[in-house]
């Protein structure tokens, strides 16, 4: 089983409707140190899961669309539910096409998994974990 | 699959009956940074896996058992055997009821797991992974 | 020489007015690490800078006025102007004269400098330093 | 589950011959972060998953065969394919029989897993999870 | 005391001529973590020391005359002479007119310090420290 | 100014006899990360402050003589005050007179200083800086 990693960060602005988030619930926001893995069962004919510099590239390509913003007014979020668990969700379901999109001797053989985990604190982070579609052989 | 993670940190002394250990059979002791994560298949109604301070907090009632002591005396490590393993299983079975009282709307959905690992030097560290009784659905 | 460094962190929103920071002039947000550390020539009567849990109180209720805010609100920064080196120094400026009016025993030892110094991502940080009021001896 | 992780790292020289890694086509270097893990379900009769100074000790004489070296010339990685995944793999590969002839009270409880973890920059890292030989018992 | 800090990396080859440096001697490598910092006694008229993104696309276009490169054929280091005090006084030397071009407005205030601090491996660093040229007022 | 920094650990038990320490008076311990670092103004003949390995060898010799102890009972500490900052004293003012013995060529040029950091937890650090005796020309 190999596994490949690369990371980044966003800073970005946000606020919780719900009540059971306490102080949270007015406008705040935080940096996430973002980590990408990309797991599979063997390498790719270049002996890499994929190109560590394609991998980066995806990954700010899909953090562009959150960087700098703020997530209350993003559609992706209704009603101000922008939680870490929620947001390492939307960003592995944005990555996954992207990555299966990738001509086949760039894209990581399947079958493969994803993760993103999110670090919105020194003392706090969340993790979303999804499989890529099996559709495509490596 | 969604993994949420906070971190601690405990001091303690402690030494090792076992002539296995070497030199650490001396008196010493060490800075633990404990990272704790529960793992859940689906988030739960506020669209988290639980909330961050709720589980800071079971951490540190948790960790307030063992920080400042000397694990020598302590009644969960008989006959000195406060390895770093027992130590991530002890908190772990301790943090396990903790977080299955819970009510249900603040608990982790389950089915869940949880890990405890704990960091004894920048070159060292263990954990230890269970799962939380199924018994209550999430 | 000595030095005594403590940290801890905030969550905040902002913007700046300020068409020299490009996309930072959208609301967006941060999680600071923040690491205070206080420099005093000699030790106190108790073999330290000051004590520890002493100064991460002092930190904690600095950084307490500033936590889960939006600070284009915040009357310190007039004119949407928290960029993270007027953060650090307003910080080190709230704490300077919670060490002065600490008791003689529990207080740095005079002549003493202070620093803040702000994480606001993986690649980029700033910091303040000041000195100490002198009037009173160590 | 129990896992037991201990790092080092090593400093190498190398480049590649597939054009599709671009300018690392051209000799450059790598200080690599090396994390080992060890996990299995139980603990030995020392209450650990193996000792922490032996773990790090096995893979301290590993590494040592890469370290300081030109990769290039290196038998393992024959046409200039020394990738952070296969450079995982070999490690792993080569640790594993390392741990497999250790005394019995010695070696982590069967069955055991074992992973190695390259950090070669502060933005990426590869790792590859191998099973240790399941033939002698724990 | 205000002080900007950044960083980044690079992946370099080299090798030592001295015999002092024993396994040294033979070609290897290194990633670099470099930080470079920046320190003034004010700030300029946009209330900070100078644009991050604008420092850190300095930093990016000095550190690239010298990643994926072989050190041993790097002009700057004559008869193999590349050790990580070398390397941070080149790269301070190559950053300090960079920042002494900038327009009034971008650059930092007079007098100003320049750091590069460099990152060879989990244990081991090395920084150089200079003053900016003190022609042009701040 | 160059600096050359290295680290390492040590873990130990101890106590504080001071009702100052309030739960720290209880017998506990800790693992201090321990950073060490020389400044010189120029280089040696080698184009380093020191050599790396010299100067983790001689850090590793000093922290040999407190790892895997009981501070309460080492003369270096009388009454129980090994307080963070008198550690990182004790530690300097050990390793100074073993820079100061090594050959002209291999020792920091004149003048230098050395500072110990150390780590006690992810929360907190102290260090002490001192000059190296100035008599011997670098």
């Amino acid at each position: 089983m190999f596994t490949l990693g690369v990371s980044d960060h966003i800073m970005i602005a946000h606020s919780f409707a719900d009540p059971f988030f306490g102080p949270a619930q007015r406008l705040h926001g935080a940096t996430y140190g973002v980590e990408l893995t990309v797991q599979t069962a063997k390498l790719g004919p270049h002996h890499v899961v994929m190109d560590i510099g394609a991998l980066r590239n995806v990954l700010r390509q899909v953090l562009a669309t959150l960087d700098y913003m703020n997530l209350d007014e993003h559609a992706a979020f209704p009603n101000r539910t922008s939680t870490t668990e929620r947001l390492a969700q939307y960003l592995a379901e944005c990555i996954a096409p992207e990555l299966e999109r990738l001509p086949a001797d760039a894209a990581p053989p399947r079958p493969a998994k994803l993760s993103v985990l999110l670090r919105e604190s020194p003392v706090a982070w969340a993790s979303y974990e999804l499989a890529l579609g099996a559709a495509r052989g490596g």
